[in-house]
């Protein structure tokens, strides 16, 4: 099946989905992006995206440019045309496409922001066989910008970091700055010690997770600790476990971090509990 | 006159120039680029942009999709068609379209890199008054990522230090790094103390200017010294003068930091010697 996907106004067939050459994302990463999980049909804490989304694009000074009703119209209209059970919705923001290249900002006034979103539909993804297996990680030094609570489509570190991790047999990177880990590639991190979470605080160095806000809110209400600092590749192979938390892997235990396994080797039974609480809390209150 | 620009193997006007939202420069920014300056229609310091496109896309391990004598034609025959006497040429390779988001790198033998590129007509670019002023600059943290050395379109903070100068009433931001400039948002920055010549060494921190290669050699040959090593913006605001690089500036002095005056404000005779002998020289061996 084609795809429909949405660009600037129109519902286009994937493959007649352009934009121009001079759009600013295409040209310098200028650009901020969100994606939603679909599960049953329903968008997965949607507020919480669109609330990051306008941050985001307030921080780099553009408009938003539609309504949170038009947004969600257009996120129902994906699922429906596309007829996504479970799956994801990618949204795109950019400064748009001001007709030609130039470091300075083009005038909002004449050039408005490029809307792209599209579906990617992924049967049973809150199934993931990963969840029972758990995930290896490497850790690899963080040199990304230093705006990364700005959710910008600047992801070629993290991608390189992906391939990094697959090059060495393992699942994901864990990113490491002045000797402690600041996140994943595309994820919150995680390490377990007794009944305490410990994950580190928000500030511009992560990517401030919506699923990092939901999982932290229901483990204080699971009456688990959670303390909020950085910590070091070597606490995290020596706690009771690890985890990282992201918008379409949800909650999802590490088992293995630069070949050191943690404890059994087998996913941790916080994060277990966290995935499980988390998925049944979203989908009761999904949209 | 609307201009033709070369996407993928055709000729098209500008308006008619897309991607697929699906290009990985779109939505993960992993593409490079080059910019070669033309003056009088011919092409300045071509064989050296071309190393460097070479080097930025070996590091990503993207292959580069043509030989050097097909990017040649295709810079000519938009010089021609474009009627170009004096402007650039912007020259960007992705690692392509794959038909959809992954941060895993996409199989290249089934997705073959985009190749974008396009004129701009700038008459006079080499009489440029800027040059006769001189440019006021800022400075500003260095929150790029650490691959400064790849030419990659991540340009959202050099673009908004861009912004940040022109609100500042100036030209552009230098950029600083453990107290140390690094560049400019799109330049080599150097000092001039006496006889000598002082600007940052080759690393990974800074982009391996092309123009910096040139005019390096140029000052050495015409017994300046060049010494390269990091300084602070203390130590440029005391110099005797100071000046940028870039392949489509040339050489530019710089005769305000941070609102200190550089000697009488007035560009100094180091740049504007360095100037007269990189123009008289590129355009000798322009092809």
């Amino acid at each position: 099946m084609t795809r429909t996907v949405y660009v600037n106004g129109d519902y286009l067939p994937e493959d007649q989905a352009r934009v121009s050459i001079f759009d600013r994302a295409f040209l310098m990463a200028d650009g901020v992006y969100e994606v939603t999980s679909v599960l049953g049909g329903k968008l997965i804490d949607f507020d919480g995206h669109l609330k990051r989304l306008d941050r985001s694009l307030g921080e780099l000074e553009i408009r938003n440019p539609l309504s949170a009703d038009d947004w969600l119209a257009i996120h129902r209209e994906l699922v429906t045309v596309n007829e996504i059970t479970d799956g994801m919705i990618y949204l795109q923001v950019t400064r748009g496409a001001p007709g030609d290249r130039d470091f300075a900002w083009p005038d909002p006034e004449t050039c408005p922001p490029t809307v792209v979103l599209f579906t990617q539909s992924k049967p049973g993804l809150a199934e993931s066989p990963a969840a029972k297996v758990g995930m290896k990680v490497i850790s690899i030094e963080d040199l990304r910008w230093g705006r990364r609570d700005i959710k910008t489509v600047q992801l070629l570190y993290p991608s390189m970091g992906k391939m990094m991790a697959k090059k060495a047999g393992c699942d994901d990177a864990w990113l490491v700055e002045d000797g402690f880990v600041t996140e994943g590639t595309s994820n919150n991190t995680y390490i377990v010690k007794g009944n305490s979470i410990i994950t580190r605080e928000l500030s511009h160095d992560i990517l401030h997770g919506i699923t990092r806000a939901a999982v932290l809110r229901f483990a204080r209400e699971a009456q688990m600790e959670v303390i909020e600092r950085p910590f070091t590749i070597a606490e995290a192979q020596d706690a009771d476990e690890a985890f990282i938390t992201s918008a379409s892997a949800f909650v999802m235990p590490v088992v293995e971090i630069d070949g050191a396994v943690l404890g059994d080797g087998k996913p941790g039974k916080v994060a277990a509990r966290m995935r499980e609480i988390y998925l049944d809390e979203m989908r009761k209150a999904a949209i």
